[in-house]
């Protein structure tokens, strides 16, 4: 029996031996555009068995670490408060159990989960976060948890220049104005990154990639694809260059699976997420 | 210029003469499986365009009726319980105008807006529904206003007797040993029709299509297709058979465009509601 | 070497032994709403190899015949008199040189371009015409060669009670109450087919079917699906009792393959052209 | 965590204890038009979400029953006689555990490996095959195991009159001829599916659903889509007269759920199969 | 109620007050190869919704600026000709109102009408030309006023070295042969921008974008797509460069929204339009 | 009557003239993930009606040279060595005949055919091999003749360093490691494309790309897209380097169309197809 698309890329070591746990948040009820992201971490399961599980860029094989695919949290449909919670307690868990949270969205609010547990557990933690959209208005249509509010909810717990920002694109006026006072903000690419890692060297860094940092050329399959991303080669780059960071924790979110019927987003999902784990696995 | 694609089917009364108000609810955000009949209201009107405004089924042009198509109502992204609110604002505008509302959904659970108004006007409201689903749970993954519910949620307002259920052929095994208690249930086809007709007579109605009481054949652009539905002639049957009632509202919801590229489902959408529309406005 | 995919269904008699001569006319330039019929002729090809040659129906195979698939016509971009002429110019070719000529569209106007031919061979011509439009509009936004127009045009030549549709659910009501005094008109269905088989009975006969005419759950891939229509069914009925008419010239119009990706609508067009060529040809 | 999509339809009981082993085949390389049933075990699976496990046709849910899935076969790529042989000796492993083997296909050729072991094990088996195409070929394009020879391969085991065959309308001539000598033919639809089940009635029967025997409009979702077939309806009442047969085993086949980007046929592929199992379950 | 959705990204100024006229051309009679770019001007308004006003590049609203969305003309249903005359009239009205157009295609053949009217206006106009293709055919299938001919109309308006081509890399070889005599073209790229910007200081210039410039990883949505062109920041680049020129005019032409269902190309358009309106507004 | 489409780009020379013959090869029975490379010959040849047949890159037409297009093979359904032998035979012939073959695949495996005859022909053969995928392993899932198998078969054919790979970036660790000792491996790019050139001046070379070499931003069309892949430009500057190669054979393969709806991948395959041939043909 072939039971391994029941993981992503084989990703199937028992709970105890593993160093990382890998989860699915399968939730988009605040997607302002376009739905679909729920489907993200069902899809990229079973696509990546078109992937190897080496790496030329690492020459590392994923399976050289332990990581266990716990699979999806149950949905809250509708109610992204409870959905934030439930990843919040999963996430504790998981940390509390001596084990890096990995997970894949879903809607970038959700990110609000896991941070929240890691911001309590180290006081200094710093965030990477590369992204077509600033994510930065204190609310939105009267929100405080959708996907636009996720980085500034995160600067709450924070404060001001823990968080360096990538590839941003899109926003309001407000909020760009904003941002130079509050983070550290590389628009339109990652030029500053050398920069930045040498600055979070040493401390614990939370990874959250949304996907549509990219060029909707390489990744149509989001909700909102913003023209005049970056490329497949700069993302890697970058991840290339987590590798002795100490990452405590990390996310890959807001693949819509659907609105890529060529299926070239999934495949460009599972790659990033593999040459991530291999990068920042233990 | 030629700004007709802007309103459903050149109805373009002005407000104040208009006897019927038309306006969609572009909203999804408690849907469970598979989400985007918010997109429903924009691609209806635009698609309207391939249509004409005459009947040969009832020998009238759309145009005979005054109609007013206000537009889409603001989505509050992410909260249904304030979706529904600004839905039963709207709606009771209207009614308090002295016309007719008519909303074009959205999820199934946005109909709470429009007949908790109808319900306080109308305490002898009768519900004609058309559906796949029971949509008769009190709660639904803790929720009280999902699509799941909304039935329910009308039956606390009327109580025993006055719904009238037609196409039912999905639900969990609690609902329809409840149902057989407190509604007419039709299962599978509009068989019940005529005596359901007959109980109205002269009463006030309300009537709540689900598009996906139509066979995934007939409509595959919605988010939950569940074989073994009627087909479009017997849903335009039992629209001609609504002139005479005294309609004082109607919504037609669940059309989730996207998942049906050939527009096949779209236009079933723009017909039925043309049909709905001679057949009941005055 | 397989060169089958060239020709439709193994349709490759050479031209001077053949009865019956095949050509595609791949042109869509007054299309009012979805356009892209113009590359109905070449899907076919290609997809009529997913077909049997042999008719279960019919108990005959299509090789029983002697047919010629010449190809397509060279495409007058932008010009559809033109166009017309074109095909005029070889139908008459195909005529004079003793065989019948089926065409496959493109859209419906060019049938003007064969009937013409046909009405000037054969003053008693009588039209059997399956469709979902009336097609009877004098003009149509100021045009006289539409696909609006064409059974118009085809009235001009052959005058009253010549023309029978079937499967009639869309015009403007102007054209339908015309067509009460001009033509024979079947509403919705095929229902009177049996009464004007007997009308037209040792009489010259032409048959030009618009693929639309069946319903949209069977045939989505047209540019104008119009909910209502007949069924497969009730289409190949209709054809297995064209056996022994004197049928000199059909068509069949209005495939658009792209809007239906699934390939349905297509493998429909095919099995009907095989149904039809091995009902009327000698 | 919500394992539940990794199952069909929460089929989850264990090994042990279930009456029924549901395996998946995930194989389509003799597939000669279009292949993709490969993709079926695992779409029909994650589809499963969208459906409730209560069938109001049956009044039972299929939680009511002990049926284990044991997830997907690993594919022998580019190999039918491996991948045929594979099955063979896991069904084997299951009827000598005392269970009844149900196959989600993957192409019809695998048939024979269920076929053959049910067949040696009970020389009375009997066939009931729903299809679109005979099957009934010797060999094709010189092979003995695609799926155009799947039930000429059932004949060899069995002989004459042991296969009914329902929904029959392609093939070629001599096919037909054959099968009017050796099987009992249904030309069309399930007319002669009575008398069947009364010949059958207190044998072992095998029942092998190719899911094209239904028109293309209610299943797009096939890589050889044959207009003409029969209905949701149809099937659905073949399958509720099997309760009360002596079912043995079953297989359902050919579902290519890339053709229908709606998600239309794999939502009746799911619902056909549910109603499978409640009605053949003990 | 949300009527934004009427008009691209809240160009909702009214006419008096506007500086810039906005109109969509919806007609792709002429089209060659694949038709669809009708659909654009209604897409482009609908998706303009998932864009941001604020464009971080330009480090302005679009908001800032009056503009008056005058929504689409009306189709002249397969006559090219009356659609450029009723281009042209429209265009003059704009211009004689003080106003400057910005047309929305539609195929490229309909920048004739607008160009026609600022030819005769300004006698010394030059034109910038974004276009994978040559567009310089004088005659084409024996047109003269389809998408191939645009270019050499506008030559034969305008004479030698007033047309400036960018991204050119499909044509014929006597289209190349002849524009090296009287074109300025740039093959390829936009490497010889800054000189033209420096030819045509000061004088009116009309740009007109041919949206397939763009290479198809970046714009699949379109006719003819044609690889090997520019990036998004080229495109970018090269329209952050029209600040400070003496813009009459400009179109953004040949998106066929439906060949790419991902939404992207359209993403593009919308994005392009942004920073165009933006760049050349007053 | 319009029959250019049934050949690639007016490649029709009669066979006795052609120095080159290009043929199709429509099969896929081993692919191991996503099937439909079959398709491409035929979509390849239909689709190239958009593309002109003049290269400005080359300055050369296509029609210039004498090119062959003889269709394609029959495929040997569900038999890869079948199928592999029946290129082979007809490449023999070819070969006899003094020309050069061209293949349009297809998987592929299927250039162990073509390459098995040009390497008894010329012992000092020469492979330009350009891929995302090493295929480099002696057997896959047991098998000898898979796609993942082919570079490995030709080595065993020509022994060490005769192999140079461009553009590779997915594979085992093993054939990584193998590759280092046995061939001449480029990763990720074409950076040694030069130094590779002047090894094999003058001698015999196949080349063979498998088009998934491309990123999969500009060929999602393929049945495992890699991403990290070489830019359309990339390629191209590649192939326009082959002018003055001593080329005496090639091949195009794993286009498979349906993956890529909006027709982009298959223009590439197209452009591709024809720069290659001009720069390799004499």
């Amino acid at each position: 029996m072939d039971k391994s698309s029941l993981t992503f890329l084989f990703c199937n070591a028992n709970y105890d031996e593993a160093k990382t746990v890998l989860f699915g948040a399968p939730f988009d009820g605040t997607t302002s555009f376009r739905p679909g992201t729920r489907f993200a971490p069902m899809v990229i399961r079973n696509e990546s068995y078109g992937l190897e599980i080496y790496s030329p860029y690492q020459d590392k094989e994923i399976t050289d670490f332990k990581i266990f695919d716990s699979g999806d949290l149950v949905p809250n449909v509708g109610d992204v408060k409870a959905m934030i919670d439930s990843i919040a307690s999963f996430t504790k868990q998981i940390v509390s159990d001596g084990k890096m949270p990995v997970m894949i969205g879903g809607e970038h609010s959700l990110s609000i989960g896991t941070i929240q547990v890691m911001a309590k557990k180290y006081p200094d933690l710093h965030i990477l976060h590369f992204d077509a959209h600033t994510d930065l208005r204190d609310t939105y249509y009267g929100h405080k948890f959708s996907h636009a509010n996720v980085l500034y909810r995160v600067w709450e717990m924070l404060g001001d220049n823990r968080i360096f920002q990538f590839g941003i694109r899109s926003g309001d006026k407000e909020e760009f104005a904003w941002a130079k006072k509050h983070v550290v903000q590389n628009k339109y690419n990652t030029n500053g990154l050398d920069e930045a890692l040498e600055r979070v060297k040493g401390k614990p860094v939370y990874i959250t990639i949304d996907y549509d940092v990219l060029d909707p050329s390489v990744f149509p399959g989001t909700g909102t694809p913003e023209p005049g991303g970056i490329s497949f080669h700069e993302l890697l780059e970058a991840i290339l260059k987590f590798k002795g960071l100490n990452v405590v924790g990390a996310d890959v979110m807001e693949l819509a699976p659907h609105y890529d019927q060529s299926g070239a987003s999934t495949a460009v999902a599972c790659k990033i997420l593999r040459e991530l784990l291999i990068a920042i696995c233990k």
